[in-house]
């Protein structure tokens, strides 16, 4: 296998010249005849997940992870949907960003062009393969595909829908390739080959993580794990603050984000958190907590260190008791991993505090950590939330496997008047 | 020296706390502060860079490489100057970039960021000490410099100017380091401080950038060779193909942004070869050609595949004869570096084909390569023309040294209705 990871980004890199080329419409129309393709074989996609579903029940993988793989006749029209809204989002290549006049008398444009070869390790969901293969697509790029183990099978109908898509439009397969027999060397040669791939985007957890930064030759926009935090400030109106909680901590408690801890000022903290401790437990919210917050809700267990670094990924909550905002931005920095922050106040002066004291990629202001998503931020999809601070933080949309070149336009400017001949 | 450079990289990113909270005043003070200490030093400067030039000559250093290090009042003055540009460019920490309204009530903007610790690894010129210095501070950043050994005390007496002004506004004068005397151990520990810096940008020669390339674990963007071409078309006007040439090879030869080849198409190969080699030979331009250059200029050597390949940095030139606008794409997609590439013609589908047709950095039609350049492009001073296609790809100014994040401001809107307590 080894000899042909080479072999195949080649051709990866041969075809993404021609996704390069295509016409705005060809795109749209392409990535829509994916979506219908999706729909269309959803029965074998099922087929497929079923299998990997009672393969991770063997394996006893979480109920997070288990969340996070399968799908249903739901998701898989979700999938499809969301490449209909990449399909119907405008098309970042050859958008002109900025457009002047040098003094000179040339024109200097600001255009956007694809990156060329994009590599994409992740783990479990297998709507990533179909998401971030749109995305690609759309912004003209090539794709290399590496999945979890778990959902290898998920993801091998899911790219044979999209090729078959690529077949159908005269266009070559090799755009979209699925690589998920990488052994670890194949994947460290896949990482390396800088004259080939443009850009590697590990999604996932640490070891990942960890994995691809400790050996990529390539250029590496990680998608690291969300330790989100909601700090609710003395001046918070406590009913917001409470939704918010609720709704960042028990939907869907897999994503990256959910939130983890709250930090609760200790002016509010008799008013609020019994409260929000009765709404948590009653949608079945395990918590811990530091001393004082265990003094007024003696019944939760002690919170360690480990406990406010963790991304839970499940119905689990850290809280802690602050003193001021400076003691809550000092743990969001302790603790946190760059992804989203969202205080509660109606005082605008801790909100723009809040804002500039931290570095994270969202930080948010009475409102829902939920709303970190490339979906709800006009992105359409997203391939996922870079916490890497360079070319895109934050959640990335096709705009973001796009780079600015400079095009310029003159009628024979030179720069030193002596070189006239 | 090891076991302090992890220290010297924290005190920076301690320092650069400061420096990303200062207001575009303060910024624009200090830059205009450092820029009157280099001339007020010029002396100091000069006896120094005097040291440097002496030690190169012995050490036999080329004359491209000695025109790189050399400095003169003139040099200083322009260093200063520069400064004082950057200072009156726009601040782009706080620019908002994008805003928006979600249609769930939230208002969404891009905001641009200081990157953090920025670390600059470069080669000869000394003017690049100031010049990064001053764009990474523009941009709100701390910033670790590691200058060539050719020019260290060039180097010392800019850095120490410098942090003098520094100092002298009260701040840090850690948030500008100078590591001149690391070992190639402690430069490799640095490149590995994932946690302290948040980018390492390498200018220089092949191999600067492949050892940076293969040991860093901080993302990496590329200041790599510039093996710029002019493409001469069939429908070019000669004239402004001749001032073209000779504004992109003569002046200043060592800078990155000057032609290394010409490509002529056959049809004008008469009209203007002979013309062209007569002009640059007046100019003490030695030319290498391929068979068919040769055959209308027989005085010319031979060029290899090296000399295509090659970024000669002096007054040297490699010329060729093509059939076809193709062919010319098809050699520079061979032997181009993605810096810059030009093309002469009066034919808009030709310039459009040959704009499409590659993915340099900066493309021009009819103009100078010499405009490849962050002064000229409207950037002010440049940390470099960067060749790595992700985050900033061409020249980069202190916007390249911020990124954009999201900042959501709400009225307690929550995502899943049901979580509304």
């Amino acid at each position: 296998m080894n000899a042909s990871v080479r072999d195949s980004a080649l051709l990866c890199q041969q075809a993404a010249i021609q996704i390069a080329e295509l016409s705005t419409d060809s795109k749209n129309a392409l990535l829509r005849s994916m979506a219908d393709a999706l729909q269309a074989q959803s029965a074998t996609i099922l087929a497929a997940n079923a299998e990997d579903m009672s393969a991770a029940r063997v394996k006893g993988i979480s109920e997070a992870m288990l969340d996070r793989l399968a799908l249903d006749d739901s998701r898989v029209g979700g999938i499809a949907e969301a490449l209909r809204q990449v399909a119907a989002l405008p098309d970042p290549v050859g958008q002109v960003t900025r457009s002047e006049r040098s003094d000179k008398g040339f024109s200097i444009e600001r255009v956007r062009v694809p990156l060329g070869v994009i590599a994409m390790i992740y783990e479990a969901r297998p709507n990533v393969t179909a998401d971030a293969a749109a995305l690609c697509i759309k912004a003209g790029n090539g794709v290399i595909l590496r999945g979890g183990s778990e959902a290898v099978r998920s993801n091998q109908a899911i790219a044979a829908c999209l090729r078959g898509a690529l077949r159908d439009a005269g266009l070559s397969e090799h755009a979209l390739m699925l690589l998920d027999d990488l052994s670890r060397e194949a994947m460290l040669e896949l990482m390396q080959l800088s004259d080939i791939v443009d850009l590697i985007i590990p999604r996932g957890g640490e070891g990942l993580i960890r994995f691809v930064t400790e050996n990529a030759r390539v250029p590496v926009i990680k998608h690291y794990k969300g330790v989100c935090h909601l700090y609710v400030d003395a001046r918070a109106d406590l009913d917001k603050a409470l939704d918010i909680l609720v709704d960042g901590k028990v939907s869907r408690p897999s994503a990256c984000n959910s939130l983890e801890t709250v930090l609760v000022h200790a002016d509010v903290a008799a008013g609020f958190l019994p409260r929000a401790v009765r709404a948590l437990r009653e949608r079945g919210v395990e918590l811990v907590g530091d001393s004082r917050a265990r003094e007024l809700c003696p019944d939760m267990a002690p919170a360690t260190d480990e406990d406010f670094a963790a991304e839970f990924l499940s119905l689990k909550l850290a809280v802690g008791i602050v003193d001021s905002e400076d003691a809550a931005i000092a743990h969001i920095r302790r603790f946190g991993s760059d992804h989203t922050e969202v205080i509660v106040t109606e005082d605008k002066v801790a909100a723009d505090r809040f804002i500039h004291a931290l570095r994270s990629a969202v930080v948010m202001v009475n409102t829902s950590s939920r709303f970190s998503d490339g979906g709800e931020l006009g992105l359409g999809a997203e391939i996922g939330i870079s916490t890497t601070r360079l070319h895109s933080y934050g959640p990335m949309g096709a705009e973001a496997l796009t780079i600015e070149r400079f095009v310029l336009r003159g009628d024979g400017q030179v720069r030193h008047a002596e070189s006239r001949v």
